[in-house]
C-alpha cells in the first residue's frame, strides 16, 4: 500500500494543467500526437453544394479544447423553415429543452434564424445555471445578428455535469457573425467534433420544378450512441420551399430507419438533436406531389449516410457491421432482436476478434424478449448460410465464416421464420481502443 | 494487402491444434501460463459443511479443455427434494430443457437422484443431436446409479453450437459414479468453470428443531451474466427436511434480490440454472415456523454470496460495484434505473478509469424509461453526496470523488426522490481484458 499510484499521480498532473489552462493560461507547445482517424472513415470531406441562405462560421472559444475550433455558427436568412427531433432522455440539456420550446411556438418564419453550437461541455445536468447559460449565448447571437432569441437554437455537446463558460462563446459571437459565409460548412462540421475522428457531411439534390433543390447536413457522433428520436448533433440544410410543418413531418417520418437505427454503445445521449432549416431560396417551385416523394427519398439518403458516418466513427470501431433482421412477428419483435444483437458486448467482441462466434447470435436472439423458435431461426453471414433448423447447417464451413469476418463492413442477417417484420440496425465492433477512451475521458 | 496476416495465420495454427487434441493426441506438454485470478477473488475457497446424503465426484473427461477436470457428478439420497429456477431465453440449451420437463414431472422422492455437469461445451444450440446427447449422458448416470433416468438432471456450460461430444462424458461415468465422495465439493466447483479464474462456494447452518441444518453451494460464472431467473450453474445442497414444493416457493422468492440483481455485460445465458436439493437428512424436525424463517434468511445469505461471488469474477473485473437505487416511483423504474446504470458501458469504463465522472450516472439515469426529475436526483458515492437539486452539489469535490473511486469495491447509489421502491444490482467494471478473454474466446 505505501507504493506510488503512478495513475493516481498522473491524473493529479493533468488535472493541474488543465486549471492553469482553464484560467486561461497559453497552452504549452508539446507536439500534439496525431488522433488516429477510424480505419472505417470516408477518404475526404464531401464536396457539399453551398445553400443559398445558409451561412457558416466557426472559431476557437477555448470552451474546454485548445489549439481547436469549438464553437459554430448557422445563420438563416428570413423565411426559413424549421423543424427537429429530440432525444427523449429525461436528463436532456437545457439546450435541448430549449430547442424543443423554441419549436413549439411556431414563430413566423419571416424574421430568419440560427444555430450556435459548442463542442467540449454538454451543459446537461446543471440546474438553474445550464439554464441561464442558454439565454446568455442565444441572446448574444440574437443581438450580434438582429433576430428574436426565440428564433436561435443552440445545441452543445461534451462532460455532464460542469458548468457552460458561456462568456467564453459570446466573446467570440462578433467575430463569428463577422465571419459568416456559405462556403464555411466543412469548418462547422470540425467544429463540433468531440471524440469523433473525422467531420461528416453529406448531400443530395433533387430536380424539383422549375430548378434544382439542394441537401447538404453535418452530424457529429462517436460515443454515448444509442439515440432515442435522433442521434447526437446533426444539422441538414436545405433551399426547397417547404413548409415548417411538411419539414418536420418527413424528418419524423425517416428518424426511425436512420438515426434510430444505429448504436455505438447502447447508451443514450443527453444531448441528442436533430435540426433541419429549409430557407425556400431554390428557383424550384414548392415542394408538393412527385417532387415531395423524390426531395422525402433525397432527405432519407443523406440521413441515412449522416447516422453511418457516426457509426464508422464509432470509439474504438474497427468494423462497421449491419444487424439485418427479418420473418419477425412484429415490428416491435424485429427492433428487439435487432438491437438485442447490436448492443451485446459478447457479439461485438466477437466481430473485434474477427471470430464467426455465431453462438452469440443465437444467444442474442435468445435474450431479446422477442417471439423466436429456435428450430425456426436463420443466420447469415452475407451470403453465407450458417445456422438452420436448430443448429449450425451442414453446408457451413468454420474457414468461410472466418474469412468473412476479415471485411471490415459485415452483415449478420437473421430470418425468424415466423413473420414478416423486419428492421436492420446498424453498429460497429467493440475494442480495447473504446475502453482506453472512456476510462480516463474527463482527465 | 500483400502483408501477411499474423493473427489469422495465428488462429489457423490453433485450430490445427485443437483438431489434434480432439481426435485424441496426447497435449504437448507446454508449460501453462498461469491464468490470473480475479483481483476481487476471496483468499480461499470456504470450508463447506458436509451434507449428509450429498456425494461428489469430478474427473477429466477432455470434452473440450486438456488438463483439467470438465465434469462433474452429485448423486442425492433416496428422500431428496429438488427444485430449481432456469434461464427463460427462448433459447436456452438442450439440458435446460430436460431440467424444467424432469423437474415438473414431480417423480416421488424415494428413489434418490443425480446431476452431471460439463464445462467446455454447452450443447445449446445443437438440433436434436443435442437432445440426444442429454439422453445419452443421462441415462449413463441412471444406469450406473440405479436410478431412473428422470431424476437425472444435467447442465453443460461452454461453447454454443458445437455438438458435444458426450461419448467422452458417458466412458467416464463408472469412474465418477465409484469416486463419489461427501468431501469432493470443491473438485465439483473447479470442474464446472470455464472463463471463471476461482471455483466459487459459499455454506451457512441454522439451528432447527433437534439439530443444525446445513447448507452449502456451488456455482461458476464469469462472463455473459445478465441472469433471468437464475444465473449461469448454480448447484446448492442442504440436508433440511423441507418439501419440494416449499423448496421451490424459498428459492423462487429469493432469486429477485440475488442471482438476478447481478450483472457483468448485460448478455444473458442459454444455459442458466439454478438447482436445489435437500436431503432431508439432518436431525434436525422438518423446517417450518420461526425455523423456516431462519432456513430461508441462510438460504438467501448463501444465493447473494454466490451471486456476488460471480460479479468478482466478473470477465476482467478490478471492482465490484453495487448500484443502489431508493427514491423510485414504482419496483419497475428502480430496475430500470438500476439496471440502465449497471451495464452502461460508459459508466463501467469510467469505473475501470477510477474516474468518478458521475454525469454518465445521470446520463443512464435519463436513458432507462424511468420516470424521473432532473431537480431531484441525488446521487452519492458510497457517503459522498455528488448531486442534487439538479446539478452538482456545492460541497462536492471532485478529489473526494477521485479517491473514492481508487477503492476496490464501490457503491454508487441514486436517489430518485419520487417514491419509495428501491432496488439494487452489482456489477463490475469494463476493462481491456474482458475485451481480450471476448475477442478470440473460441480459438
Amino acid at each position: 500500500m505505501g507504493k506510488t499510484d503512478w495513475k493516481a499521480e498522473a491524473r493529479a498532473l493533468k488535472k493541474k494543467l488543465r486549471k492553469l489552462l482553464d484560467k486561461g493560461a497559453e497552452a504549452p507547445a508539446v507536439p500534439k500526437k496525431a488522433k488516429p482517424v477510424s480505419p472505417l472513415a470516408p477518404a475526404s470531406f464531401p464536396a457539399l453544394p453551398r445553400i443559398k441562405g445558409v451561412e457558416f462560421a466557426a472559431v476557437e472559444a477555448g470552451v474546454r479544447y485548445h489549439n481547436r475550433k469549438d464553437v459554430m455558427l448557422v445563420r438563416l436568412a428570413p423565411g426559413t423553415a424549421m423543424a427537429g427531433v429530440f432525444t427523449r432522455s429525461t436528463t436532456r440539456s437545457a439546450c435541448v429543452r430549449d430547442c424543443q420550446t423554441k419549436l413549439a411556438m411556431k414563430v413566423a418564419d419571416g424574421a430568419g434564424a440560427a444555430i450556435i453550437v459548442n463542442s467540449g461541455n454538454s451543459n446537461a445536468f446543471t440546474g438553474k445555471v445550464g439554464d441561464d447559460a442558454v439565454a446568455a449565448v442565444t441572446g448574444s447571437v440574437a443581438t450580434a445578428l438582429g433576430i428574436p432569441a426565440s428564433r436561435v437554437f443552440s445545441s452543445s455537446t461534451g462532460v455532464i455535469g460542469e458548468p457552460l463558460p458561456h462568456d467564453r462563446i459570446t466573446a467570440k459571437v462578433p467575430a463569428l457573425a463577422a465571419a459568416l459565409t456559405e462556403a464555411a460548412i466543412e469548418g462547422a462540421a470540425q467544429a463540433i467534433m468531440t471524440t469523433d475522428t473525422f467531420p461528416k457531411g453529406a448531400a443530395a439534390t433533387v430536380q424539383g420544378e422549375g430548378g434544382v433543390i439542394n441537401i447538404a447536413g453535418i452530424a457529429k457522433g462517436s460515443g454515448m450512441i444509442a439515440p432515442d428520436m435522433a442521434t447526437m448533433l446533426v444539422y441538414i440544410f436545405t433551399d426547397a420551399k417547404i413548409s415548417a410543418a411538411n419539414l418536420q413531418k418527413m424528418v419524423s417520418r425517416n428518424v426511425g430507419a436512420t438515426f434510430n437505427s444505429i448504436t455505438v454503445d447502447s447508451d443514450t445521449s443527453t444531448s441528442d438533436t436533430l435540426l433541419i432549416a429549409a430557407t425556400g431560396q431554390s428557383a424550384a417551385a414548392e415542394v408538393k406531389g412527385a417532387v415531395a416523394k423524390a426531395f422525402e427519398t433525397a432527405l432519407h439518403g443523406v440521413m441515412r449516410n449522416l447516422a453511418l458516418q457516426v457509426v464508422r466513427d464509432g470509439e474504438g470501431a474497427t468494423k462497421l457491421v449491419e444487424v439485418r433482421v427479418t420473418g419477425a412477428a412484429s415490428d416491435e419483435d424485429a427492433a428487439k432482436v435487432a438491437f438485442a444483437i447490436a448492443n451485446s458486448p459478447l457479439v461485438k467482441t466477437a466481430v473485434a476478434g474477427q471470430d464467426p462466434n455465431w453462438g452469440r447470435i443465437v444467444m442474442a436472439v435468445g435474450k431479446s424478449g422477442a417471439q423466436a423458435d429456435r428450430d425456426k431461426l436463420t443466420i447469415r453471414f452475407g451470403d453465407i448460410l450458417v445456422a438452420q433448423n436448430g443448429w449450425r447447417s451442414p453446408d457451413y464451413k468454420e474457414e468461410d465464416g472466418a474469412a468473412y469476418m476479415l471485411q471490415p463492413e459485415l452483415v449478420l442477417a437473421v430470418d425468424l421464420g415466423l413473420g414478416k417484420a423486419k428492421r436492420s440496425v446498424w453498429t460497429c465492433d467493440l475494442t480495447n481502443r473504446y475502453i482506453e477512451i472512456n476510462a480516463d475521458y474527463r482527465s
